[in-house]
């Protein structure tokens, strides 16, 4: 026979092709061993313990599936010759929707109702608006461009960044930064953490940036740089879903920071994420039965 | 001489056509007697106290442009033969923004992180997501239209009623309400308050929802009935940005109610409003230096 293939969903087994022999593992337990023995394609459950150690008891093992973006975790686990294949792509729409979640939580004072309906106080203000403002977007890769996506008909115009300069679709090198720096009202941070990106946002970026512009992390921490954030003292406002340090612990300046919006790394964990990776999975396992290859391959174990 | 046109802002001034008299009335103080004496056309300044008061001081006037969409408040003041116009359209961005706002809070859990954050608590939890959502917008008029707009890139289904159904353009009566709550997640209340609408979500509306849907009122606070909103203590979400009664006094139940975020009703007054409403003069003062009718036409006055 053909091998058996571990999926996580219900919904997966339920919608593979006939000729594939499919289970369901939940990353719960342990499948019993004759289970193990036989598995040549093993998704791997989602959750913060993700069961890759499970890898190396299964001897038949062609192709590791996971359902997250990072894969380095897997590595270690990996025989010769077994591809892996990561997630990329599935956190998107979760993670654009809750950097825009942050830019209106900041841009239409949210955190201050939240904390006037804890005080029962009813107190109208008139707020900033998104309406109008000019967005850079420092990362214009797969969320930069859903993050984008969801901003047009705001009535924004989004000025797109990357590494490296691509004129066809209007995307700026970073060696432009500064001089977009000036004329920007909101910054976008959603670079991944490289050398080059630490600090990316540093005291020279921030003290470019026109007053009260708000600088929005869902990249990683480091990017942009904590003192130099804390040292303009409210004149750069910020809407953070990651931070340098992390998590950030109790007594951290950054917590009671002027105009510093912070939410604990949680753009990525929401239920969008589960409908995505459910229907990824099931194209996988069609492409697994018509023989066709695999996407999103990131490694091969070298043994 | 053709008289007098008092514009709020200085912009209007200096964009008017070259053939019209045009002087700057912010709201401040009185004008001079012989400004008064001769205003033919009277932009009322935008603000909390609205300078109505002055329109029968105003012997030659033929026409009041209001900036708010509101207009009962002139009424009173209106000679007879003096056309009234109205700010219908300049809140919608606004409006609309904050709906989604109000949205997004309530599925990613924003006021839940800003209170952790004023407690120094990095606590992730995974939440619900907008993505994939059956939004039911209440009211599909003018902000309605803007709130679909914007929510459309987000992955959702879209469903709008109005008080009588066109079909043509996909709305539903408001006699298909109950046919449509079982399946909606998210019902976006925004009409006027009217007779019919006064209580049009009430106790049977809610039950038909589903557990855990979110009741959004940017429109007008009677058009939820607050204490069935209270008795299905946290069965259903709700984030209000208007409420019954308003001002909520500060002993109101509705302020601790499980599942329930409220802003102090400013989701029409943000910067948003400015650009827009600036523009709006200027086109009407283009239209009035060639003899056009003016839009927004809501009343004349019968003396
Ligand atoms: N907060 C959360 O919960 C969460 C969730 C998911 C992901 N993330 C973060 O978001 C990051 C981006 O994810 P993605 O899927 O959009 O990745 P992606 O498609 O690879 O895009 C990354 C973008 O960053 C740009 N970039 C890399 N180095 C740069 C530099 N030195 N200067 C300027 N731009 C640079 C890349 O430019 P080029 O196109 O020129 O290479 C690319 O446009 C991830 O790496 C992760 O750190 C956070
Ligand atoms: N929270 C705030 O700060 C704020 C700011 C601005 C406005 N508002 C509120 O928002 C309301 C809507 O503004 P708009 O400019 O969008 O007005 P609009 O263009 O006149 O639209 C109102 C919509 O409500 C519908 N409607 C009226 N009675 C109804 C009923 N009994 N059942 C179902 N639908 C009904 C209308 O249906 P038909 O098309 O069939 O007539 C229309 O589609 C305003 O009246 C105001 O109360 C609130």
């Amino acid at each position: 026979m053909d091998g058996r293939i571990l999926v996580p969903w219900e919904q997966n087994r339920d919608n593979a092709p006939a000729s594939l022999t499919v289970e369901v593992f939940d990353g719960h337990g342990d499948p019993p061993p004759d289970v193990l023995d036989d598995v040549v394609f093993y998704v791997v459950p989602y959750g913060r313990d993700q069961r890759v150690d499970l890898i190396p008891r299964m001897p038949r093992l062609r192709a590791v599936q996971l359902l997250t973006a990072g894969y380095e975790h897997a590595l270690p686990y990996l025989p010769a010759g077994v591809r892996l294949y990561n997630g990329r792509g599935l956190h998107d729409a979760s993670t654009a929707e809750h950097a825009v979640a942050l830019i209106l939580a900041a841009q239409r004072d949210l955190f201050r109702w939240a904390e006037d309906q804890r005080s029962h106080v009813w107190q109208p203000h008139y707020t900033r608006s998104l309406a109008d403002s000019r967005v850079l977007i420092v990362g214009y890769g797969s969320i930069g461009a859903a993050i984008e996506e969801r901003l047009r008909p705001f009535g924004v115009t989004v000025v797109r960044l990357a590494r490296r300069a691509r004129p066809a679709e209007q995307v700026h090198g970073v060696d432009e930064l500064h001089r977009l720096l000036p004329t920007t009202d909101i910054v976008v941070v959603v670079t991944p953490r490289t050398p080059e990106t630490e600090g990316l946002i540093g005291a020279a970026e921030l003290a470019a940036l026109p007053d009260d512009a708000l600088v929005v992390n869902v990249g990683r921490g480091p990017v942009v740089d904590t003192e130099a954030l804390l040292a303009e003292r409210g004149r750069i406002r910020a809407a953070l879903d990651v931070t340098d340090p992390e998590p950030l612990p109790p007594d951290h300046p950054l917590w009671d920071a002027p105009g510093v919006l912070i939410t604990p790394h949680v753009a990525g964990g929401s239920a969008a994420f589960y409908p995505r990776a459910r229907r990824f999975v099931d194209e996988q396992l069609q492409r697994w039965a018509a023989g066709e290859p695999l996407v999103n391959e990131v490694a091969q174990g070298s043994g």
